[in-house]
């Protein structure tokens, strides 16, 4: 069983009416039940929790965490951000949503400003497969198409990715790396830019099978803290 | 000065009127003309001239080669495609233009099929710059506008490059990483994806000037052959 | 359960006492002995084969590939060679070891000479873990010690890999990238260094874990091929 | 002419006699005089100037900052830090020295912590070139020997590089990224290792050589910040 906690920061839907329409429990409930199953079991923590919900114990107890924010990356506290970062150091995977580029721990697993451009006109988006046998993009077609999502565009101030697995293209002719992963020491990062709040984005099927698959691609096969020890000769 | 060594088929434009009417002196002349300044002097060869022109001596003396065929990759010379690749090996430069992605050396040097998924509609393309710091894209806006371009799209079957300088959206949505770069042993490779012979692609002074970039980022700094010595201990 | 065919041109162990005395049902039989569990199924096929034993049929029914060779690389075909590539191209692993980095496929998929430099004097390695949670190291302590192997040294000439799993060090100071990470189009490519067939190397308990660790992690979630399709619009 | 800025904590050199004797100037000052020639003019600071000499002022004059620090980073600001990752992020190249590897800046811009093995026995060093094409290993050999050296050990907790351009082997046997390039938004920064207060190792002939290529290497092509506009349609 694989053990996703989901962060949002859970404003968006309590003071926009459209939002509330679209996620009346919030982004991080609509994600729970579609990303629950067999394998994979959530819980959920918001801004508004003690410490975000996220104390060195639920790190420890966390397989994998998703993170949606937006208009309140500010409000996280600069430890909790530094502790989500030591977590995947350890091997904790991260999945980063949308306008999540913008979050704390994520812009310091980068190393990044991870800066963009944006506009806001309902564009249709196509978020085409560039890896058709990468683990994330199983059982997804040629791309994803979203009616409407925020227009995203390059440059993305990231690092190279190692690997890019979505390229969205948009409307009115913009592109964007959708689909991004990325290693920080023993721990594996995915960056999935759909999802905006005022559209539903994350009741699509193959956004949900996306997501289900980076979580299982982000699961860790190891984790520890790498040190730095001073160490003996190796022979003796 | 750096010598740039011109390959072109140069079948489309003996064969087709519309191809003619845009490249009356063939596509290489067309980026002969474009090229050559103060630092970049070129030679032309084509399909026809004896072992494509590309002998060991021509390709001695090239400091970065553009290729550009199309319709008789096939035509090439085993032996001709091997030496290219060779050349590369040991540090000359290589930038491989549209269609050239199924050229023969092309795909030797990436270890793939280089695939792609293809549509004729003259759809316009705006093609991107991910990366404003990368010496290719020095002098580029945030795209290059092509009125119409031939639609390449994802999965396009390359490894995943060292790094991805230009993407490209089509008029009805497609995505393609129109300018990546790769290395292989000493030497240096642009593949750049605008350049259908339909369209006076190689006409536009941001094309021009993406190229020419890239014959200064292709040069060689060494060449050598990376041979297999049987060497001696080395503190003897 | 994963399907493993090994490959081994099977000449040094006929031919020579020493490595007779060692493997004396060869090295493939070596490898297949230790590979062999609950989770992996092992065919092994030789140069004398016909076909090399790898026939499209064969390819077709194998997950993951292993590779030995050493004195006859240019008696394995041509055809059996580009079938081997364009297996790995449609999601067949590939595991290629020690002197493997000069068969034939193996140049093919790197598109690189894969030279390197060499000295036969019983050196020890230690191969050095550089990613300790990457799925191949796992079980691995901080590094392998080989009473002896042969010196492989730098520069190898092979493309920058995705991944370097380990680093060998040997007595007389040289340093080799030892387990090197490709991926072509659809497959999982593996490089491991340790093997010299005069040095009992493939007995040794991490060598063999390693290499159960890289059947799992080149195994196919996907296989297909990549084609080049003319394609419609994709929004009609 | 490229204005390198060097920064040393210099603390070492006052308070500790063996390292006075070596580097009575500093390591600063060694530093300055090997790299300066008709093409680099060189500044220095120390932690002991205001703002570690590390002003906005100072960082806008800078092509490429120069870093050695060791056993004060806990003393630079971390304003001073997040200048300096800022300033990369707009395009100055850095170059990390030594135990430069667990300074502020390097660890903010590569998003880990860095940590890695060591041990300090006077082990001699050979620092092996992977790369004989690039830049920075231009007019060295196979290798770099060095007398002696700290022993830095695998696992290096750094992302992958981009590219690897030299490993190290000591004495021992261990092995480590000695020289390893990255790119952060606009600016390029190389991490090289050798380094250690206690030996000469700045007086190296080949050090130096590779200091300066990196210099050159690391010189912007382009400086500006990248921001996060709202933009229009790009077709209108």
């Amino acid at each position: 069983m694989i053990r996703v906690t989901i962060f949002n920061e859970f404003k968006h839907e309590k003071e926009d009416e459209r939002v509330k329409a679209i996620y009346p429990d919030g982004i991080h409930n609509a994600l729970k039940k579609g990303l629950e199953d067999e394998e994979i079991t959530v819980k959920t923590v918001t801004l508004d929790d003690e410490e975000c919900g996220l104390t060195k114990e639920a790190l420890d107890n966390t397989d994998v965490l998703m993170w949606w924010g937006h208009m309140a990356h500010d409000k996280v506290p600069d430890e909790v951000a530094l502790r989500v970062r030591d977590a995947v150091h350890e091997g904790m995977g991260a999945v980063f949503l949308h306008s999540g580029h913008h979050s704390k721990p994520f812009k310091l697993l980068m190393g990044t400003s991870c800066n963009l451009t944006w506009r806001e006109d309902g564009d249709y988006e196509l978020v085409w497969v560039t890896k058709p046998s990468h683990p994330i993009a199983q059982g997804i077609g040629r791309f994803i198409k979203l009616e409407h999502e925020e227009t995203y565009g390059e440059p993305f101030a990231i690092p190279e990715p190692e690997e890019t697995v979505f390229i969205g293209s948009f409307e009115n002719g913009e592109v964007f790396r959708a689909g991004c992963c990325f290693k920080r020491e023993n721990g594996r990062i995915f960056y999935f830019q759909p999802g905006h709040e005022t559209f539903p984005t994350y009741y699509n099927e193959d956004v949900i099978k996306t997501l289900k698959n980076a979580v299982h691609w982000a699961n860790p096969v190891y984790r520890t803290k790498i040190d730095c020890p001073h160490v003996g000769k190796p022979l003796e």
